[in-house]
């Protein structure tokens, strides 16, 4: 007997049901080296209409079997696609964490090193498809306050941005990434000599900002860009002279 | 310099500006112990319209610092109101996330222990007041399918049922947890005698729920109040024979 | 049937068994204001010899019950005493996870304001008693080299120092507390105005240590201190530059 | 100046100092698919003698990006030799925390998918080698008194078993995951149809474990493999009949 497919009578359709926080091994398109391995967190749901009992939960990990050589922007809306027939749903919502790495070189020596960038992607497709791309990157903030009252030196931090947009036309995460790296007081390294250590202290402190001119230098940036329509931006400083964050948020669109 | 209060020309107001992730010690109304100790992650924002370049920080710690002696629901709009008082600010947002405890007797043998409950209130004061009642309640699940299909036993494992409400007139945490532990295959406790084991197992075995089923349960009980206007219920099961989680999600509301 | 007293024949005795991560309100004593209320992640373990199945993992439980009014250093041994009798055991073992708060007034306009910080006693009675003291200080770090090769500025970045000890007389959490703050540099603070943040900015900028700098400092406070017989000192820099962590780790004594 | 390189007075050698939590792909040796590419987090640390100011952190990143495109068992101990010998320290301390995937078929119907486990490896190099392996393994428990005392069904959870193995000769991580799972009440899986829930769910029924029954039937089985030569074997029951878990800890060695 296939109970999952039996009769429920209470009338309440569920609105995301399926499966959660898998670990899995994917391929993502990368700008510069074609395909890049990594490992995601994934979870993968449908609508359930109100007259059915249960969905089938292993058929998401069939799907996701058959996909894993290569889940990109590229393939998501097919994969979406599987999940609805292979569900008989109407909607279908799959997310994808993970961790992206980037060669960056080092301002000033040129040394190259790996960043990492914890990524997202989010797709829904419905009557019509709804992708959101998703990156986190950390940056330096020096705050203005600190460096403009103090006879020497500014309290400086880690912060992390991150941004979701939706867009028009493709945009790579390593465009991304740059764009958000360009607006900080200074972008982080993995990898610094002597020299780019007294390079991104002098432009850091060059560059003051309190975490509501990094979301709005962001929001500057993104506007000017015409194929993402819409696009959150989020900033946490972890302040080096308190034990908690401060924070700022900006939600918007181009039209 | 004040330089927060410096004009800013990019023309970009801020949804929401503030700190997040202060550890603070608060006391909660208790239903039948008049108060609770506990200790909260408080994360405390406003809007910044878009002529100003930042907001105060410190502001949100000496209104934290003020009513830190009791935070509760009734006094929530109180402090929402004096942060957008003090920080000039049209819209103030507070949000505490705490784990509350409450006393509860095994199901046979009466043995009293405190069960720990992660709660949250999401407060908003714009025009109008908004505030969100959230609960995370553990319970056990026990699978229908597993129980049909196997000629002994049944699979089952704890479960996280998260609710969010709405409410038109005041509701006890300590009654919502009831209503979501009675939708449950069995709920779960500290303390259990050899007796109550029994019990447990076997109100579990009798009651199969599965994922979807858990949800529906919840919401047809949240509709039977007529006071909660919204609600939003997520069951998460830790699968015992899976490395993932199933995962189902209702939003609805009265009238 | 009491299935854990029945025998065993597989001759393996087992270093701890008991019941981890259990949520509690607690109460601590505090040097100030006599009694802290907090919430703990409690573990409770004992051995179990050779020739028992199994332990009975309800009665951690009851021990715990009879003593939450007031947990503390003073009354840890008493615990693990009655832990070792009611489970019938050679060697007990009780670890205290909990957020523990310090009012602090900020440096120059001694606004006062309650910090948090991460504190563990782990205590062990077998023929003698053990009793480590931890605590997790967060500080401002500021970067040597950074401040010497750069013409403006200097990196700087939350860090945390997680000290533990053992001593053989008491130490109050405020003093260790204190005795690391001392040692950074700067303390951090929940709250800073206008002129503390100048003072703090500054007092970080004239004290630069590396990580290593940290832990030696440290080092040196709590050999000074004859009580202290054993220490192990860690330092964490949350580096503004990188997106990793600077580490350092000192073990010693006094004897 | 290489102020790292100038003389500290303090006479205070530090135990272990360098760089923590850094994110990087690693290809992993695979018994069966010859390389598996994962993304670990890295600690590398080395001592630092009492006469040096600090270490050279970028030293540490540069090691690493030399070795990225293959780290494994195999070139662990070289890795560790360059540490020591562009660090210029005696000690040097290597650990990488990883997802490893391994591909399993269901019990009866075959059915393939991937199994993710959380490994570690842990080298030290000093005047020796050390070397230590570490897997996490998802499994079923299911309790014997439970399902001794109750007309019907047995409460089960899923459970992590942590083990830590030192060998003279090299062991597989699947061959490690395969010796805990035989162990378990039953292993867990991505992927199971309709005939292998049953499978599952009576194999579970059929072989109750205690916690304490875990770690000494693997604790049996290691000690039958003459190649390991110390072990240290955790096992968490995430208890679905509570909100805390129970636990056991045996460490042991052959000889």
């Amino acid at each position: 007997p296939d109970m999952q497919q039996s009769r429920d009578t209470r009338n309440i359709a569920i609105d995301k049901v399926g499966v959660k926080d898998i670990g899995y091994p994917i391929v993502v398109m990368d700008k510069y080296r074609e395909k890049q391995h990594t490992v995601a967190r994934i979870n993968m749901f449908v609508d359930l209409p109100e007259h059915f009992k249960g969905t089938h939960m292993s058929r998401f990990i069939e799907v996701l079997n058959q996909h894993h050589a290569g889940i990109s922007v590229e393939n998501m809306e097919t994969i979406l696609t599987e999940m609805k027939s292979r569900l008989g749903s109407g909607r279908a919502h799959l997310e994808l964490d993970f961790p992206y790495f980037i060669e960056k070189r080092a301002p000033i020596s040129g040394a190259r090193s790996l960043m990492e960038y914890q990524c997202r992607m989010i797709g829904t497709q419905a009557e019509t498809y709804d992708f959101i791309l998703e990156a986190s990157i950390p940056v330096t903030s020096l705050c203005p306050c600190s460096k403009e009252i103090s006879e020497r030196g500014a309290h400086n931090q880690r912060s992390i941005v991150t941004v979701q947009i939706r867009y028009s036309e493709h945009i790579w995460l390593e465009d991304l990434i740059e764009w958000v790296e360009d607006c900080a007081s200074c972008p982080v390294y993995a990898l610094l000599k002597r020299e780019d250590e007294k390079a991104v202290t002098e432009q850091a402190y060059d560059n003051p900002m309190f975490v509501e001119d990094m979301v709005r230098a962001v929001t500057q940036k993104l506007r000017s860009i015409p194929q993402i329509s819409w696009f959150k931006i989020q900033c946490e400083n972890f302040e080096s002279i308190h034990n908690h964050s401060a924070y700022a948020m900006v939600e918007g669109g181009n039209n």
